[in-house]
């Protein structure tokens, strides 16, 4: 097998509050691999804490890490008898299950122990992500789309995966009164794919009025301020108003508002991580029947995601706060990080 | 609409330790009511409560109550047209739902905002129960069985249609592994109702070495004690052993440990009611997407439980620590509030 | 209770051939029913059947029968106590299950045997629609909307919902390649209602190129006529293309088909009636595991189907063909039943 | 890779009446494989099906074919680091799908296109089955079991595994009444299956008094000649009785019979093959909303088999009609094909 191996300029975490942009050479097998041109990414939570902690959740930061799980490109070159063109643009799976393992053989691939999914330190040795030049990936990887769709909404590929995958997690949605807690880019897209999945009605909470503000473009009828009573005692008369709720801010105070928002027999969507442990309502989740279920990455919602997105059916261009240079990454971090400005922060590449 | 009066030697809770066997006497309608004389009743959780706390969760005592929502009896007046025969044997479903309103007609009775479930406090005026000589219930409460089957297991409908509604709560179960959390008798009988929808492995757990003998005599192919760590570190080992947890003990370290011992995708249903909220691993339940599921009451298992009883399908007796007469009903509550001696306590009143 | 008999200009079939505007007393009862002026109706193959064979299906006319099931109108007077408003514009829900049986009690109110479907003659005395001046129903049956709906869009609701049911009777179609094979009016619908349901593809088939027209308009991204092989053919290979097929013809070829055009796993869902029995290869759909359901009407899909439609989430127009006033019900028949010129047809009475 | 080759007696199929017991030698790869020496095979219809006509419903006989897919043995030598120990008995799995394509990669590996089922002539080269001494196959393919369990039980392993597969396309049974037409092998072993999946009511049907015997043996409440009419006009009645009818005859009328006697919304699950084409009620399938869904072959219920079987909680004995040395494999084949005398016959190897 043949290694070649290139200059690649990337966006490496080193340590807390250190990411710097450096050359991190990429090794790469020409006659498995396919290689990507990256053309722009979309700094996502767990970059900013990567950034800001040098962990994010339980996946700490050991050795450099290339950053980035949202990023799209153009292929560059490809192994023999390859489906895929070069020049063709492509948005990029970050995620790549072992396919071998029994949860994969059930279809189960988010799921897999072995995942190696880019951008991410949960395994040593790291998998680097896609914030830098090159990336060699497989062909799996790859879902090519037309030349019309712009980079700065072909990029948001892999944050609506999570949200429509959320939306697998809720079952069938046509016709439903549905609730998001937390107007963060993901909860915001999850109001675009629930509309987009039959719900009647989608509503938003948010403390931020900016962000209240992007939920109603995103899709939601319209958004309250979690605190405000009189609206959220409504949701909780005769059992509870809303058929799903999704939970997005992670907030313990929100987790514990759904199990009475929602009617009973309906269902939660865990979407937010905030602690690791948090006080539930079980009684009234138990004597209502509430279904409570977790959302974690996604499946094959990654190539719905990019036609969605292809075509125009969900415009996630509400979301980007700003553009900057991939060499700018510092100062990207810096405002992704800023809740009180920023919702989605991208780089560009190339 | 005729109203008959007769006297009814009952036993009737009236405050924190104040239950007595006192004429209670019962109004009922011969066009509309089916007279059933009881011959047995069991005692449940909540009797106890009563019994113990003047309240039994949120339902607390305002007006005496007769309780007892686990009974049998013989049919002793029908109104005209109906299909039920006097001297027939039948097991009372205490469930009393409205029938009219959105959730009933989704089939979704359990829930129902208005049930009138017999012995409950829930809502006042309270609803009587069953522990007393005769009640006057609906046509559609009874459930025929036949002359061959024993009162002692018979009076076990009840419990068990809570056990076999848990095991709908997770859906399929052929070939699945369990584990039931508390070897109490709803855990001991969802071990058995387990079984018999096709587990095809059964795992209990106790502090108790007691229930752990009765939980496999039920039908557990082996009890664990939880506070044994090498038997329940193998079960979290490669993301978690179990593909279905019935939680029935209520306790807040056995709740969290069913995110550990649940593999991925799998399902946790919660039956033990204890505290209102309770500490839980969400970060857990989220990255593996484990769904958790409440069970309450039943809907139509009720008339599942009964055949499984008449048919030997199901042998509760394992469970049956001991029988009153009913005005020894002071003693009975004794007795069963005492888990170090009994499962469950039978009154007799026929 | 107090019955009350108004003057009631109705649409009535007589026989083949046979239906009259002619004056059909309407006896209703102010304590217990909702008096609705009709403001307008649709013509649906059930009543062109009725009209042209005196039958639909299994249902013979023994009586004369006031036609029309779809239909909306204005409230004339309400009883004591209702929350509808004198004034209010509804959409009429011509299904009244008997909610008492088992079917209804578990919210499978559409295969209610003791149905009282209006505007059908399957049973005796057979039940009037609402081609007249006036009906009288239940509060439950009035579905309120806005004073912004077109009336030629708001009529659509029954049909929609039998669109909505079926893309129900399919599970999630988020992500999923949809096929509807039948480009009639309930076809399109269906192309409408999958769409909205989250399908990624929606692909539709007619022998008309005008209804392949419509196909279109209606969300289709294209529509083949179903005898160009070279492009059936493709749907057939490696399985077959289609996560889902909705067959809405009722054409025994058409039907067949679905068999090789969905993948293995996936579902067909049948709408079209036409034959009792079709010859079906049923070899190809057991080694698939293809899932058949059928789809017959709808239950809680009305309220969806008038929310989609108020909010212009659905715009059915282009199915409008024709509208005439209430007393050319001949002459608008023979438009709606002659599939060259019409989709829909629909009748102005007020 | 080393290939090693050893002598194989083994039972071929070479055409329309002509199976002989030859010499096959058997290439196989030490490094890879595990080598298992046969102990015990069951004859399945498509066996016979080969021996009679050369073919099997779309699978013709091109080359000669070692048939047999039912069959367990005793571990002879495995590959380095094998998990498998020398001399431990083991029911071997006959499917062999890719493990790679998108239907295996979502869990439906018994529609995987590239199946190498054995013992089947479906793809050529043939893929020959395990009625020889030795077979070669992956570790995957071996499911241990316990040195108690009987031979004559465990070479059902595969065909329970069917009947369980049959019993998770009907959904959960738990409760539920349930018919299987037709008391063959398979249709018995499905009856066994779905009391064990907690139906409460099993009814069978056959016209032979012997299969109706054997139904009763194997788990069905009773049996009835589906020719009497009596018992079957009153499954019709109310809609039809059973929840879910299980189709194991694949004979038309049967077949057609299945949307009488089930419930509306109730499950038809279809096993038998017989005609490639078959006259359907579909419009009754449609008003009822009677899903008919195919069974073919398994996926994980094979390990489920083997520990149902290992445990005697499924005793298939009352099915096995006749053993006969390997040799003897004609006179097998004639018996098992002599549906008047036998149900399952088996082949002895060792």
């Amino acid at each position: 097998m043949t290694i070649r191996t290139i200059e690649n300029r990337s966006c490496v975490a080193f340590g807390i509050k250190d990411v710097r942009h450096v050359d991190q050479p990429l090794a790469y097998s020409p006659e498995d691999q396919v290689l990507v041109r990256v053309s722009r990414g979309g700094i996502c939570g767990s970059d900013i804490h990567y950034y800001q902690h040098a962990r994010a959740g339980m996946s700490i930061l050991k050795n450099p890490l290339v950053l980035g799980h949202e990023f799209i490109g153009v292929i560059e070159a490809v192994p023999q008898g390859s489906q895929l063109k070069i020049g063709q643009r492509v948005a990029v799976n970050p995620s790549q299950p072992c396919n071998r393992c029994a949860l994969c053989l059930e279809g189960k691939q988010n799921v897999c122990r072995s995942m190696k999914f880019m951008g991410s330190a949960q395994f040593n040795p790291h998998v680097n992500g896609g914030f830098c030049e090159h990336v060699a990936v497989t062909e799996q990887q790859c879902v090519p789309y037309g030349d019309h769709a712009k980079d700065s909404v072909m990029v948001f590929a892999e944050p609506l995966a999570v949200a429509i995958h959320a939306v697998h997690q809720a079952g069938v949605l046509v016709g439903k009164k549905v609730l998001v807690t937390g107007s963060g880019p993901i909860g915001c897209l999850v109001m675009a794919a629930a509309r987009n999945a039959g719900a009647t009605e989608v509503v938003a909470t948010d403390m931020s009025p900016r962000c209240r503000e992007l939920a109603v473009e995103m899709g939601a009828d319209y958004a309250i301020d979690p605190t405000d009573e009189v609206a959220t005692t409504l949701w909780g008369e005769n059992g509870g108003y809303f058929d799903v709720c999704f939970e997005a801010s992670g907030a313990p105070a929100a987790i514990a508002s759904t199990a009475t928002f929602t009617r009973p027999k309906g269902t939660v969507v865990q979407l937010g991580m905030g602690h690791a442990t948090v006080e539930m309502p079980l009684g009234l989740l138990l004597v209502k029947e509430v279904k409570l279920v977790g959302s974690f990455r996604f499946v094959d919602e990654f190539a719905t995601s990019v036609r969605w997105l292809e075509s125009g059916r969900v415009n996630p261009l509400p979301l980007l706060s700003a553009e900057f240079r991939h060499d700018q990454v510092v100062e990207a971090l810096e405002m992704a990080g800023d809740k009180s400005r920023a919702a989605k922060v991208q780089l560009v590449f190339a």
